[in-house]
């Protein structure tokens, strides 16, 4: 029987990784690394680092480029699907061609498998299919939620109350609804700066998290939301790429929508 | 100055500890302990047993009792903001009087600090008193939430759709609303059974998750509800307590309230 192991490895600080995931990678006698391409290479270094420093030698090293996806079409969901059809053929071939019978092969995950990532509904396709067979186990990463609240040392709920997490295109389509605590991940478009009652929200804001080029701005949103838009268009300049999320916290004295005035 | 440092350990899998956990544990010089009694007495030791694998000697290690919460009324945020004050005075003792300056100071968090975890609150609270000074810093860690989705091997989140972590008291008060993907913590009321629409959900359900004890169930809820109570009722009596969570997700061909039909 072959072997996969899905490992969520943090959120970009080497030391995200657990005592799981140290073993996990130590057993792997293969891994799949999938290239986006140049503008993420230090993300790709970073992941090699890990392997370097953790696996236990010898192993193979397998890379293929990552599929792009569609980004200009309206149809988001669409799209997702179709690029994650063109990522299960390009897994379905790794794990057949490039993993023998009784071998373990790691798919390491930034952050944590079980948040806005589609490695598990793409090994659980390609087990669909039928045409090879494996098992899998999944080892939980920091994800950059955890990293962000700690890097803020704040939590991220409030005593017996929701947190809702979603994506930036949601908040800008949906806005916050009667939610008090929204962490925003994916978010290209500044969400956070066009709320309709963006001055009832304080934001804690971070790129980069774990890593050297780490950025923190935490503040009332009517206040930083310019201060955030100009440091992340920098930063993404500078370095060609950037992966940011926000926790949004509606001020105490803040009203919700429908509250009774 | 003294410092202090707020550890996420993990769900209850001594091997969910991050490398930056394992290196704060190393740098502490005291621990404290808040002992909630003899009923989670594997708890504290599942805890002694990370501080005597990592911690550098020679460390001190200060134990104090957690002050009970009133469980009876039904004010809930009071009660807590009220047990929160009372330890508040136990941490602002602690780090005045058993921790010199120049040292460092290790809390010890189950799963990770930002999720309905009290201590950061404390924490701020004591600073702001403004009768001991410190530092502290934060050390993220794998929620509970993370392990239940790895161990069931399911992703919390679908494409693009929001995830919403509430409450038991809270789903059982207001019901699942729009939500399609919620997770449930702290839960003492089986919410999950007595959902308005139950049979729209599917329920991936985890019990002393990491240990060697853990319990997983997952299934439509009309068709495992029943085998969870059961469950649980009997772990809970034979080990004297029970922590456990549980994802909910809306079937395909399930209607959303006010869904057009």
């Amino acid at each position: 029987m072959k072997r996969i192991l899905i490992i969520g490895i943090g959120a970009g600080n080497p030391d995200h990784l657990t005592l799981q995931a140290v073993k996990a990678i130590a057993a792997a006698d293969v891994f799949f690394i999938l290239d986006k391409g140049e503008a993420k290479h230090d993300l790709v270094q970073l992941r090699q680092d890990l392997v370097d420093a953790h696996a236990r030698a010898p192993y193979r090293l397998v890379e293929a480029r990552d599929p792009d996806r569609d980004r200009t079409t309206p149809a988001y969901a669409g799209a997702v699907e179709d690029w994650r059809s063109r990522r299960a053929d390009i897994y379905e071939r790794l794990v057949r061609d490039e993993l023998g019978d009784g071998e373990t092969g790691a798919f390491l995950v930034w952050g944590d498998p079980s948040l806005y990532d589609s490695t598990l509904a793409i090994v659980e396709e390609v087990l669909g299919r039928g045409t090879v067979r494996f098992e899998y186990d999944v080892v939980p990463g920091i994800s950059s939620v955890s990293a962000l609240a700690a890097r803020h040392r704040t939590s991220l709920t409030q005593v017996a109350r929701p947190l809702h997490i979603t994506t930036g295109r949601r908040l800008s389509e949906e806005g916050p609804g009667e939610s008090d605590d929204i962490v925003v991940m994916l978010d290209a478009r500044h969400a956070f700066a066009s709320l309709p009652d963006a001055d009832g929200f304080e934001i804690y804001w971070g790129a980069y998290l774990g890593t050297p080029d780490e950025i923190l701005v935490a503040g009332p949103v009517e206040e930083v939301a310019g201060r955030i838009r100009d440091v992340r268009a920098e930063a993404r300049e500078r370095k060609g790429w950037i992966m940011d999320t926000y926790l949004l916290r509606r001020a105490p004295h803040a009203e919700r929508p429908g509250s009774p005035s």
